[in-house]
């Protein structure tokens, strides 16, 4: 089953039109990928590891403007899993309808804070992110 | 001359590894465009039409991360302009320096509030958004 | 019992010392409220009143600096409801646990939307107050 | 003369109500103090000690409700300097009238990161404090 995120829009996330600002957006899809990682993923094995997500490019759609009280369901999964970097697909969706939200794009790259650099996406990592490419 | 918004990482900007969270960019890049519209577009005039221009698409490049006290300028300008949708390019580097910080284009409709459509870009819209992309 | 909103900390909550950031808990605070509102108060009814509670003080202890995958329970009361204003008090604690991580008082005024001006609490909107008040 | 930062309202800053969301006054104050900071108290000195001041409480109201396109002014002054705590005070006006939009006051302490504890407020960091207070 699609991993799923439910966000109930409030007050402070809407912005002068009244519906959730674009950059809120990024907040939607970053709670849903720690619960993501949190759910699927040993999110505490992955972090103890010193190595990290680093987000590279975000593409986001924006297609229907959500509003207060409206409650946004974010599906998460991992596209794919290159060498050097991986794509997680997001859908947020009116909660029980078929209304597309917004959807997006982000492709990471795994980094090793030690090296400081980005690594070659490979053993354990690789095999972590194709498990949760695998779940749905 | 490029627009040019300038702004200083603080505290509250930075995420879990003491960089600017990449939410926040888009806050940046949507300061950088209102100071833009304001600067070089009439914006009074323009929102005192009921157009507004809606954000159909951001695809943001992040390239370097920017940490505490970082001076980043944000160069905004109109990248082209069709009927129906135009694109906005924004691009942040590390004030004085050429590091690039990230590289976004910014896709729009104009939106028709009392119409509650987008509508195609035509007569003083059209001249405002192709003098706004002739002044660079 | 004690209306209670949980928030898992997230890596764009925090700021440059790891910390949740101390604007960032009037979001959360923020949060309770709608959802206090939503579960004890007929939130759409007292919205279709054209009524709003304005907050016109916060006054908030940070007591323990929460982090990265922290959870937080957010406990919502009414503390008491004068004719001129009311007080709701909220306490945020690591959840399950005794510490304390904040603690605040936010003062609102009932504000007419059509009059443009704070009125005095009384009829329909004291009651709901009042029954909030009496459910804990 | 008081220190002042000016900040223009853009349209992510407000909220349901079209007004500037309370927490988002939280994120122009944090704004408006490393400012203060970095005008008139060696930042790049006081962050290279270890030391932090960090904000145990603050009490703010709300007074009027800025919009779209106002421009803030904000007057930041050290208040008082306790041995274990000092209260700063910020003044949030449209900017060139006497509107009084918020006011508040933060509390901090100066917290020892090495020490893992509040320390108390002397020698150079005291005279930082007092240089500042003594400033306007």
């Amino acid at each position: 089953m699609t991993h799923t995120t439910r966000i109930k829009v409030r007050g402070y996330h809407l912005d002068l039109y009244s519906h959730v600002n674009n950059a809120r957006y990024l907040e939607f899809l970053e709670e849903a990928r720690w619960s993501f990682f949190e759910d699927r993923g040993n999110l505490p094995r992955f972090m103890a590891t010193g190595l990290a997500l680093v987000v590279v490019n975000i593409n986001i759609d924006y297609r229907y403007p959500a509003t207060m009280g409206d409650e946004l369901a974010i599906e998460t999964t991992v596209k794919s899993v290159g060498s050097r970097s991986g794509v997680i697909h997001q859908r947020v969706t009116l909660a029980g309808r078929d209304t597309v939200v917004a959807e997006a794009d982000v492709t990471f790259v795994v980094f090793d804070g030690k090296a400081n650099k980005a690594i070659v996406i490979e053993g354990e990592t690789r095999e972590l992110l194709e498990t949760m490419q695998n779940a749905n």
